[in-house]
Formats: C-alpha cells, sequence, structure tokens
C-alpha cells in the first residue's frame, strides 16, 4: 500500500512522467527503478513565506506543485487555542496542502518545550522540527516518548552556537530515543564547512528532514541563492538521500527575495527535480 | 579563447559554480569535464514575452539569468527602419541581453524573404528562425549565399502542414547550402508523436537552434506546459545535444500562463540546469 501510495505521489509531482508517459519505450522498467529510488518527496519549509499570509502561502504551493509543508508559527501561533490551530490547518487542507510538520521551534524553557508538543499534538502531526537549548534534550526526551511525537533538532551554521552543524546535534542525540532526530540544512551545513553529502550518509539514520536550498560560500558570509546557483552538490544531496533511504520530506526554505520569492522558489524546485532524473 | 568565453559563460548560469567553488575536492578535473561537455547555451524564444513590453521582457530574463534571446516581431516589426531595429537591439543590450537571432519569420512571398534578410542584417544577426514556404526554398538559398546569414528552419508539429517536424525539414534541405538547417522545437516534435532524441542524433549536423520546452501528449491535443512536468526526456535531450557537440542555443519557448509566464519560465530553466547535472 505505502509504494502504491508512493507511487501517485511522485507521478502527481511529475517526477515519474517521463516513466509514465513515454511514447519512446517500455515505461515499465524506469518506472519501478524511479519508484525504488525516490522515497522522499519535496516540500516547503514554512519560513519561505514569512512576509505572506496563509492564503497567498496556498496559491505559491500550488503554483510550483507542491503540497507538503513544515508550517512556521507566524501562521499558526504557539499560543494558538486548539480551535484556532485547527482553522489554520484546515485551511491548509482545503487548499491542497498537508502540514507534516511544525518548525522550526526554539525551545529555551522546559515550559516551551511542554507547549512544542503540545503545539504539534493539537497540529496532528507527528514531527516537530525545532532547536532545544541541549540542556532541555533529557527532558525533551522524555516528551517524545509521552507524545510519540519525533523531533527533528534543525542545524543553523556558523551563526548560532546552538546545532551548526550535524554532527554536533548527533553528539548530543546518539544515545538517546530514536525519535530524536536530524532535520539537516544543507545550506547551513556548507556554510559551517562542512559536506551535506557526507552528512547525509554519516548520520542517515537518523535524518527525519531535509531543508534544501543552495548558497554561495563555505563560509558564515556564504549567502543563500536559487538553487543551482551556489556551490552545492545537488546531484550529489539526492544520491545521499538514495543510499539511506530518506523516506521523509526535503522541503525547501527559500530566504532570498522574501517579498517576491515565487520566481526563485520556482527555479529552485525545477532545478531539484531535474537533478533527481541524474541516475 | 573561444573556450575562456566558453567557460565564462557557463560560470555565469551557474552551470559551473559547484565544480568552480567545490570545497570539497579538487575543482580542476570536474571544471575541464563540464567545460568540454556543455558547448550549448541557454536562451529565450521572444515568443515567450508576447505580452509584454522589451522592458519587462528584459527584467523577467535578468531575474533568471539568461542573456540569449531570439527576438520576435512583436519585438522588433517587419517593417522597421535601421533606427528603429538599432534603437530596439540597444535597448536589450543595455539590460544585458544578446539578440542572437530574429524569428520565428514566417515567409510566404519573395518579397518577404527579401525583408527578413534585410531585417536580419540590420539588426546585426547571423541566425533567422523562419518558415519559408516550400517553393522559396531556392529562392531562400540564394539568399543565404549573398548574405552570409543562416536560416534555421521552425518545425511546427501537427497543427501546420509547413514542416510538422525535423525529417520534414531534412528532406527539403539535406541538399542544399549547409547554412540552410534546422531549429527544432522538442514541443511540437513529441506533438507530432517523433522523439526528439532521434531527431537531434539523426540530423545533428544541420540542427542550429533549439526550442525546449515541454508538453504533456505525443499527439496534436498535447499541451505544452513547464519544462519537467510533461513526458519529454530532457536528459536525454541534453545527453543528445552533447553527443552532437551542439554550440547553439537552447531557448525556452514557454507558452503557458504567457499573461503571468515568470514562475512557469523559472520552473523550466530551473529544471533544464538541473538536468545538466546529469552525466
Amino acid at each position: 500500500m505505502k509504494s502504491r501510495r508512493q507511487f501517485f505521489r511522485l507521478a502527481g509531482t511529475g517526477i515519474l512522467a517521463a516513466g509514465v508517459s513515454s511514447v519512446y519505450g517500455s515505461p515499465s522498467a524506469s518506472l519501478l527503478k524511479e519508484e525504488a529510488k525516490d522515497l522522499f518527496t519535496l516540500g516547503m519549509a514554512g519560513y519561505t513565506f514569512r512576509e505572506f499570509p496563509v492564503e497567498k502561502a496556498i496559491e505559491m504551493m500550488n503554483r510550483i506543485g507542491i503540497s507538503n509543508l513544515s508550517v512556521k508559527d507566524f501562521h499558526m501561533p504557539y499560543d494558538s487555542t486548539q480551535e484556532q490551530i485547527t482553522s489554520v490547518i484546515s485551511k491548509f487542507k482545503a487548499g491542497g496542502i498537508n502540514v507534516y510538520a511544525v518548525g522550526v521551534v526554539y525551545m529555551k524553557t522546559e515550559k516551551e518545550v511542554d507547549r512544542a508538543f503540545e503545539y504539534a499534538k493539537m497540529a496532528g502531526v507527528k514531527l516537530i522540527v525545532g532547536a532545544p537549548e541541549y540542556s532541555l534534550l533529557p527532558y525533551v526526551e522524555k516528551k517524545i516518548k509521552t507524545y510519540d511525537i519525533r523531533l527533528a533538532i534543525h542545524n543553523h551554521g556558523p551563526d548560532n552556537p546552538l546545532y551548526p552543524n550535524s554532527t554536533d546535534i548527533w553528539n548530543n542525540i546518539w544515545d538517546k530515543d530514536k525519535r530524536l532526530g536530524i532535520c539537516i540544512d544543507i545550506g547551513h551545513t556548507t556554510r559551517d564547512g562542512k559536506d551535506p553529502v557526507f552528512d547525509i550518509l554519516r548520520y542517515g539514520s537518523r535524518i527525519f528532514d531535509v531543508h534544501i536550498k543552495d548558497v554561495d560560500g563555505s563560509t558564515k558570509e556564504g549567502k543563500t541563492l536559487e538553487i543551482g546557483r551556489g556551490i552545492i552538490d545537488i546531484p550529489g544531496v539526492i544520491s545521499a538521500l538514495r543510499t539511506i533511504s530518506f523516506t521523509g520530506m526535503c522541503s525547501l526554505e527559500f530566504e532570498k527575495d522574501m517579498k517576491d520569492p515565487l520566481p526563485g522558489i520556482c527555479e529552485s524546485i525545477g532545478y531539484f527535480k531535474g537533478a533527481m532524473k541524474c541516475k
């Protein structure tokens, strides 16, 4: 059943279209190959839509044909009631958008951890993308056990002493509950002088979510830009995700031209989908 | 000199960026490899901007980072004076756009052939993308010899009895001047039930220009859409262009959402660039 759903999901994004509809040969072989290869799905990180209301975010996602969203708090405040949260989730659903995660959620106190898990529960998602203070990790682990909600820690590169890269996250989580994992941000990873391809391969067992983007440099000064215009080895990232049989979301977090992001979103998603055609 | 220019052109489009700037290994080997591979350049077919003035076309091309244009007559009417043509070409040039061809130019009479070559000469381009009536081809050949301007015949698929596909063009030009060639439109080729990959390989010696796009079916009813969402084997097209050492332009002719084409243009160019990463 899962693989059938996977097939239709891929077909819907156009990823399998060449295989499905090719008039030039038997589609079955390439179809099965693609199906086996791409267990992951494309999504959007809500931060991309910081400057826009929910309606406009939905419109842009429909335009580019992406239907999975990690929702950010400016669209669904942390202090929302169940009714308010249900209303936001329903609005996305009516627009064809599946909210698969909340985040990035920063947590500085136990109270904020409590709130994050209640918030995720009310939203009906099974994944929090977050950044809890290091000292809160034992408390976070308890919450994961209580709620059976996974938490993927997001790395933020050299700007922030909290989780600069996946190695730092791994060192803090490897001995904890298996539902505590990593949301690898390939842009911040690169800006921290690390290789996202290597980190995906090395920490694959605990990677729950991926923020895709591109950057123009491998230092703190590296600026984010359209995928394909920067230095990240996107086919390498895709190949690594296939190697670890990643079944989660590759969510575009587009942070350039934030007041007019649609062209850059489209170029980025287009590029990623094109690079997915590489064997 | 040419290969140095080639390098900077590729670097400017970001195609070589991973090779140039990679922090993870020696860039020189992959750099040379890419340089040898991608002799062609991305461009835009002017028809894409049918609904927009020159200024807006320039703005959109700059946004997506494409600098080569095959200009269409609604931006530069056929009955323009030299001054008017120079003014349009200069406007594009000031906006960072190189007009490399004119067209598609339809020619039904000898007078229209005369006008097309004078028009191209005044524009300072060495390539006309056109569709002269079959009976005019001997006359066109004479003009090619006089002007030393190449003419690439554009195929229009099953909607039009004039040059439905590359085989039809080839059959009409193979014994004529080598400067009479083909602008293969991969969308119309597919809609005509033909395989653009096969046609590029078969008629490579006379392909001067390529119109890139995607379509959702292999019949007349096939509709055009964002590259990557249709059935055309884009990595196959790219591979075929590399095989024939194509040195011309792959110009996007985007004919969906013509009143709001930028998102689709960006997705299409992004996809094509991503697929260019495939070996």
